[in-house]
């Protein structure tokens, strides 16, 4: 397999925006061109993740060849990748295997969604199209119901505390008021998670991500053609896996086995561990979620994650940062967006241009993505370790 | 890229079917599975093709994961591509390229829909978000509509006559009723074609592709695994292209210039031209598609695809055999399985087990598929040339 490398990234900010996906996608792939100082003729193929757009809009096919003709982007192959919240990942992945290949040397992947379209409650039954529409949701078993009773179940095991999960979601408002690109730029502290609404115990308003649009996207290459196509800096693509879960219903639901796994190959194949990693973005989709990836990862030893935020680990100055974009929660969760949101951050981070939120000495970081939620598992787990 | 071989295929009845998508979909990957000789657990990574099901049923993300739950192959990577009617080729090309690149040796490629779980009018509606929602399906531009233009055009360009366009329903559903998978397994005549309902002038009922069900897989093998993984016959991956449309609308709707595109890369990096083709199944959604898509495909010249059926040269002992299998037309189009059950059938006849449709020393064939519609163009096609 050949080597891969990022060399342009973009977004747009996330959030409640009045645009159209298309626009939302057309700007980001245009971000991401000019970030690698290309042109959209230099791009061979695309790969276009979302996820719960077409039953919102009714734009099921087709919304990345729609985005990608207004870039000037025409011809090529384009095909739309989805895994529920994990799309923008396995977006970048299968981008990144078209150019590992050798079938490609230039790559475009594309994250996009448009969640805001319609009413908060038809966003809820959408969203829970990402679950067994047929044993999980028919019941009511949403998301915001799942990972209330992971946070129980993992405040009974390992004494993690209110105060410790409501820690993810002060931090992350932090970081996200220091990203103009984020969804919530304001801070929040301790009384405000607590005061908040109850949405699944014991987890409140401010413990959930938000229904977000936006999109991202970045541009691959191959090693051999990068001297002669751009004078962007790399950042090389170490490592990427992907898991499903294992549908194991005797499992702790107080862990992603399948993100342990994915773990595993991405250090493995990078030939690094967790020690290794200098930033991480981790899917936050609620707030003990973090706590649990944290874990998963490699980060702290299982049942350590509320402690291990509490400490200020994770921090930008700490021992592993993680979601010093704001992450899922305060820079928001446009579904297919997210995982490419993941890798922007990650690769600005890499090239020492993330501002107030940078991290000092960044060389080594890692995107977390998690799709779907079925039988007490997850569908999809993508993970990819860049570094510089 | 290293090369790759089709060792296994697998596909259920296509046809208006009592089962779950999900139990449509485990059958056919457990048929695959068990042509190929090998067991779940030898599957590495898994490409799973759906577009439409989403809209229809609600289970818009993970529905491989579930599939592919109950046919046992669990914890592996596996990815949703979609690309409205392109999706199952899509995902068999995804498939193709896993395992080219050298990250996988063991890939399983699925494809499946379920379009008759709604009215005949939400199936067309849901049909209609394969075209640009805003600017076309919103005006009443509807599949029918669109070949119903493009035949006439193609009548005044090349005197394609009515009888011509009949042909290829003739002669589709004489295949049909040979094989044993089809939708339809009954012979019609020109009387039947020109007694059918109008649905989009010229075009009638019998003219257009049916709603179906169905699902269909294929397991794809690195060379270097395949000896020992199987005892099955290969048949080798010689060549997959992608395009997408380039939006002229200015280009004449008579032809597909992404097929012609996507038709030069795959005979060039097969080494070899049209007239290397022993069999090619053709994305027939509706008649004079078939008759279009042969001419693009090199198959003739321009404008004389109504010649070339009426001449029987696309018969299974003429020249160029072109769904033989019955076509979208007769053998049904399960949106995402479509492209899949193509390739079943090509394999099918290149090891010589297609029965009364056996094309006569069949080694090389040809795979194309089409989705979406855009402003006058696709919005993609892909073709694969296969070959023993």
């Amino acid at each position: 397999m050949r080597e891969v490398a990022v060399v342009g990234i973009g977004s747009t900010r996330f959030g409640r925006l009045p645009d159209a996906i298309t626009r939302l996608g057309a700007a980001a792939a245009r971000d991401a061109l000019f970030d690698a100082g290309i042109s959209a003729s230099h791009v061979e193929v695309a790969y276009c993740g979302y996820s719960l757009t077409g039953l919102i809009s009714g734009q099921e096919c087709g919304a990345g060849q729609l985005t990608l003709r207004d870039v000037g982007i025409v011809g090529i192959p384009v095909t739309r990748v989805e895994n529920a919240c994990s799309s923008g990942s396995c977006a970048f992945r299968e981008a990144w295997m078209a150019v590992s290949s050798g079938a490609y040397d230039v790559a475009l992947a594309l994250g996009m969604e448009k969640m805001t379209d319609c009413e908060t409650s038809r966003a809820m039954e959408v969203l829970s199209c990402a679950s067994d529409t047929q044993l999980e949701s028919s019941q009511g078993l949403t998301f915001p119901g799942v990972f209330g009773m992971i946070a129980r179940r993992h405040s009974y095991e390992f004494g993690t505390t209110r105060e410790q999960i409501a820690a993810v979601a002060i931090k992350n408002h932090r970081y996200g008021a220091a990203n103009p690109k984020a969804h919530f730029q304001m801070e929040i502290g301790l009384e405000d998670v607590l005061a908040s609404r109850m949405v699944a115990d014991p987890l409140r308003l401010l413990d959930c991500g938000p229904m977000s649009d936006g999109a991202a996207a970045a541009v691959l290459v191959s090693a051999n053609r990068l001297k002669s196509l751009t004078n962007a800096r790399p950042v090389w693509v170490a490592s990427s896996a992907q898991t499903s879960g294992s549908y194991d219903a005797r499992a702790p639901i107080t862990g992603f086995d399948l993100t342990v796994r994915a773990a595993k190959q991405a250090y493995e194949r990078a030939g690094i561990g967790p020690e290794n990693i200098d930033l991480a973005e981790v899917h936050d989709c609620f707030t003990i979620a973090e706590i649990i990836h944290s874990e998963d990862l490699g980060f702290c030893q299982k049942g350590e994650g509320g402690r291990l935020v509490e400490s200020g680990a994770t921090e930008v100055t700490g021992k592993i940062p993680i979601n010093v974009s704001g992450g899922l929660k305060a820079k928001g969760h446009p579904v297919g967006a997210t995982g490419l949101g993941q890798i922007a951050e990650i690769v600005a981070q890499l090239r020492g241009g993330a501002g107030p939120r940078q991290v000092p000495q960044a060389r080594t970081g890692l995107a977390h993505c998690m799709g779907g939620f079925f039988h007490a598992d997850a569908a999809s787990v993508v993970i990819h370790v860049l570094r510089v």
